[in-house]
This record gives C-alpha cells, structure tokens and sequence, in this order.
C-alpha cells in the first residue's frame, strides 16, 4: 500500500484528516466521544484521581533517523505509560500529537501498528490528536487513575525504607553505547538490548501492585542516580546504593570486572532509556514487593536503603564509594 | 538575564530541570499535584464531563523563525483554548511539551509570560511538561469540564439551524499574504491584523454563553469553509452561506469589491488562524445569541443556514455561486 501510495501521492495526496481516520480513528471504547471533534470528551471516575503525563520525542534526539517505526509507535506511548506506573495509576486514555517530513503511508501504518498494539496491551484509548508537517516529533499526553491517596509520589520516602529497582537496567545505555561505536554486544545479544532500548515495557502492572505497599516511586528514564536524586531531593532525605545489588544484565555485570568497568558502571547508574522502576518501601513490605516481582517475571530486588541527609552514596563492591557519572540532561 | 545566561553558560548551563522550575513550577491551585512528579494529579467534578484537546506548533509552519516569544506562547496556548471554546468547555489544566534547539532563558523568559498572561486570564493551570532538545516545536494539551450532555459538538447541526460565525475572520490570513508578498497593509492598520495572526483571542466566554443555545460548534482554524464541512459531514446535512454576511474587516470587505477580489475571498473562506467560532444554533435562539456576542463586543452574526443534502454553497452578493478556494491541509 505504502508502495502504490508513493506512486499516486501527486494525484491523490491524503489530507491530514484522511490520514486520521484511516490510521488513528477507531470507534470510542470508554471516551463519550473520540477522535474528530475539537475536544474528546470523557468521564473519570469520581473515586479516583486522574494521573496526568505527557512526553516529546524528537528524530535525532530520542531516536535515530530510520527508526523502525512499528518500535517508535510502541515506545512513543511506552514512556507514557512509563509515568503513569511510576504513580500507580491505571491507563485510560491518551492523545498523540505528531508532526512528520511527508505523509509517509507505509511508516504511518507500521507506527500507528506498534502504537496500538501496546495501548491494547494496556486498555488505553486514543482519543484525539493533531498532525502537523515538519521535522520528525511525536508528543503524547497519558491519562490514568488511581485512587485517592493512593499514587506513588516522588516525595514519600521515608529513612529506613528499603530502594528497589524494577528489573535490570543498563540495557537500553549499552546498546546505545554500542551504536556510537564504544562498545561490542556478541550478536546473539544484540535482539536483547535492542529490544530494551526500543521496545522498552512500561511496568504498569506492577505499578498497581505497589499501591498502599510503596512509599515513593520514580521511572528510570534519565538513569538511576538521577532519577533517584529527584525521590531524595522531593523527599528530603538521602540514600546508600551498593552497586553490586543494582539488578543489570550478566554482560554488563561481566564486563564490570573488567577493562570497560566504567563505561558499565555509566550503563548502569547513568543510562536511561530502561523505563524501569525506581521506588522506596517500608522493610514490612519486603515480601510482599518481592512477592509481586517474581509473579510478573521480574528480577529486581533491593538496591540499598533511605537515610537521613541529602545524600546519594552508591558503594562499590569493596565498600568504596564510586564516583557518580553524569546523568543525562538534554540541554547539559 | 539572557545576556548574562549566554556569558556564563559554559560555565553554569541550567538543566532542564532548571528551566522547568525557573519558568514554568508554580504551586498548584488547583491540582492536587503539578509540575514535578511523573504526573500531575488532579480531580474533576463527576457532574461534569472532561473535553480534551492537543495542538502542537512547528517552526516555519505555524510560526516564523525569529517570532516573538510572548506571542508565541500566547498563542500555542490559544489555539487550544480555542477548541475548549468550540466545545463549550471551561478550561482547567494544561500540559506543555516543547523542544528547543538551546536553553535561550530571554526567549524562555518571554514564552512562559506570554503563556501564562493568558492562562491567567482563564484560569487555566500548568500542571507538568516534557523540555526537551530539537527543532523549535510546542506541544501543548488542555483540559476543560463541561456539563454532561451540554458539549457543542460537530455532529449537532440540523436542518433550519441558523449558521453563525462569532467575529471577523480572515484578518490573520491578510497578514500571512502580506508576510508572503501577495498583498499589503495600510501603516496604520497592520498591528491589528498582525494581533489577529499571532494573538488570537480564544472565545472561551462566548463558547460557555452557547451551552444549552447552539447545536453544533468548530472554531475556525484551517478555514471558515473547510471547518464547516466538518460540521455538515458530521452531522449529515448541508449550508448555504452568504459571502457579503461573513463577517470580516472592513479593508477585506471594501478589497473584495475591486482587484484583489479572489484573494480577499481567499482570507475570508479558506484563511485559517482567525480561532473564531462557527456554530449553528435554531432560530429560537437568535435573539439570546445576539446579545450575547453584544455584550462580548464581538461583532459576528448569521452568515446562512443549514439545508438538507450534504453540500455546502456559498453565494456571492448577485446570489451566483462562489467557487471554494481549497483550505488548509497541512500534507496537501
């Protein structure tokens, strides 16, 4: 299609509004009223509040050019959705906003493909949008709910609370990493961190199940000791990390004792890009926390614990404090 | 501030998270949690439903290089309260994502006062935002509540309607022609049409005056004839509009009688950016309505009426038809 599209397109050109309707227009599930008014319409429900994110990606900048767009679409909404486990909130509905070089139909039908097929995944509707012509940028805005009272808030960590990480991370840096020629990945690897870095796995499930369990939570989009940064400054206290504990990939967790010890330690504690959680419990929780990993396949753990102060200290192996690398900052 | 920020950026450069804080972290109002966290949180009243629209704006297709930033951000806001308007919804919370190509803090200090001189005037709350490095675009989606079954949405036109378009339009459109070189602007006048391009004034109060009055609304953004085709088709029925009744200032009104007819009909029927309202309401309402724009100062008022069929006719002032200039479309 994307082939005859390209052949005829001077002819018959699709107008922004085709393209709505045949790529992103589906019939309301939950919204009163969807795409193709000026507003959507919906009702929340009034026992919850409703969890509000948005995220911009930019060709070059968060992507690169070429990007298989099925993945883009899928991470597009990833990080969303990302933001909204974070806070414990359940995915209702979403807009999308994008601005593109030229009305692609081939890559307009992979991108809305992978776009869909993680938000039903998760139960989350489109409900409107905006297509614009310029450079390759895609802007998403997420909704969710979560019980009063109950959303996992950036300031809730408390001294004495144990510091969890998700599933490993490091994955999606090392790919990257490997991309701009830094490092290797054995090719029978390389699918894996690929994967991690394009098709990264919102922990929403997990998200609803640290509700009432979790003090604080964080997603690791930036790297942990960023990302971290913000519960501790939000939150006014400090934290020790033991390096060894923070969950990663063997091969990371190989190289580490290796010649590429600190490009691995920058994959781990800098890279961002894994969308994994970062979150602070009480001890009386442990089980329970550590119940819920292993039942959605999880392998985080306990990373180190909440102190007073305002200090991040990450231990080495040998009890040695590491040098932290700079997290990433898009205008540093 | 910008001059000493471009001195001494190598040396101290903000971070996004900076900027965030410096221009756009105000405490909540209204929200039960802002900008800050990986979502804002907030409750709406459950008698109300939630109208949701997103926008976003590229440079060198919705703005010149170099625009003005107060405007700029006036106006990305704007033209999304423009929708709520349409919908007849009350604006509440927004979220803004925007990339940039460098952290200029005199154009962010600019952007975010034009931005919040006119979400200040509606009430209209920021409740987070993604910053981010690219190509100069915003992204903004905003978020109002209007009562259940009291929308004005596009499929509500019916036969016998009276069509009405609340103010002048095509006056943003003159002055895009005059930007390009096709046609000029008397000294004394081009402030105003340079405000109808770049400051456009939501009608917000006008679209809360309509609930329970008008059938169906659109506000007028690719143009007059284009967005009323959204209504007709929407709602299955037709229009028969009168050029001479379409309101629009008075250089256009006295240009369409002499050498620049066709572009003047142009501005009026095609020319987007004017973010006025189209609506159809019965003629039951005429007189509420009529009041309602007199004591909003708007000078608009019936330009036709909706018939059966699904065709859209405009006649010129000797009744002959008017052949449509083609509106906007952003891949066309």
């Amino acid at each position: 299609m994307g082939v005859i599209f390209l052949q005829c397109r001077k002819i018959a050109p699709m107008t922004e509004f085709d393209l709505i309707d045949k790529y992103f227009k589906r019939s309301p599930a939950h919204a009163a009223l969807g795409v193709g008014d000026d507003c959507a319409l919906v009702s929340f429900d009034p026992s919850q509040q409703v969890a509000i994110t948005t995220d911009m990606l930019v060709e070059g900048r968060h992507f690169f050019a070429g990007a298989d767009a099925f993945r883009l679409g899928w991470k597009c909404l990833a990080v969303n959705l990302s933001d909204l486990a974070a806070m414990g909130a359940r995915p209702r509905f979403f807009t999308l906003s994008f601005a593109l070089p030229d009305a692609d139909e081939a890559w307009l039908a992979q991108f809305s493909r992978g776009l869909f097929a993680l938000a039903d995944e998760h139960g989350i509707e489109l409900i409107g949008g905006d297509t614009t012509k310029g450079p390759r940028t895609i802007s998403i805005t997420a909704m969710g709910e979560v019980p009063h009272g109950q959303a996992l808030r950036r300031d809730a960590a408390q001294v004495g609370d144990e510091v969890w990480v998700s599933h490993e991370i490091g994955g999606a840096a090392l790919r990257l990493f490997e991309r701009w020629g830094r490092t290797s990945i054995p090719t029978a690897q390389v699918e894996h961190f690929v994967s991690r870095m394009e098709t990264p796995t919102p922990r929403v499930a997990l998200g609803l199940a640290l509700r009432g369990l979790a003090h604080a939570a964080i997603d690791i989009s930036d790297g942990l000791t960023g990302d971290l940064r913000h519960i501790l400054r939000a939150s006014g206290v400090g934290a020790r990390v033991e390096l060894a504990k923070v969950p990663t990939a063997q091969l990371i967790r190989e190289r580490m004792a290796g010649a590429e010890r600190d490009l691995m330690i920058e994959c781990v504690l800098a890279g961002g890009d894994d969308y994994e959680l970062c979150f602070t419990a009480p001890r009386s929780a442990h089980a329970r926390i550590a119940q819920a990993l292993s039942e959605l396949g999880l392998r985080g753990g306990v990373i180190g614990e909440i102190v007073s102060g305002n200090e991040l200290v990450v231990a080495d192996e040998t009890g040695a404090r590491v040098t932290l690398p700079k997290s990433f900052d898009h205008f540093g």
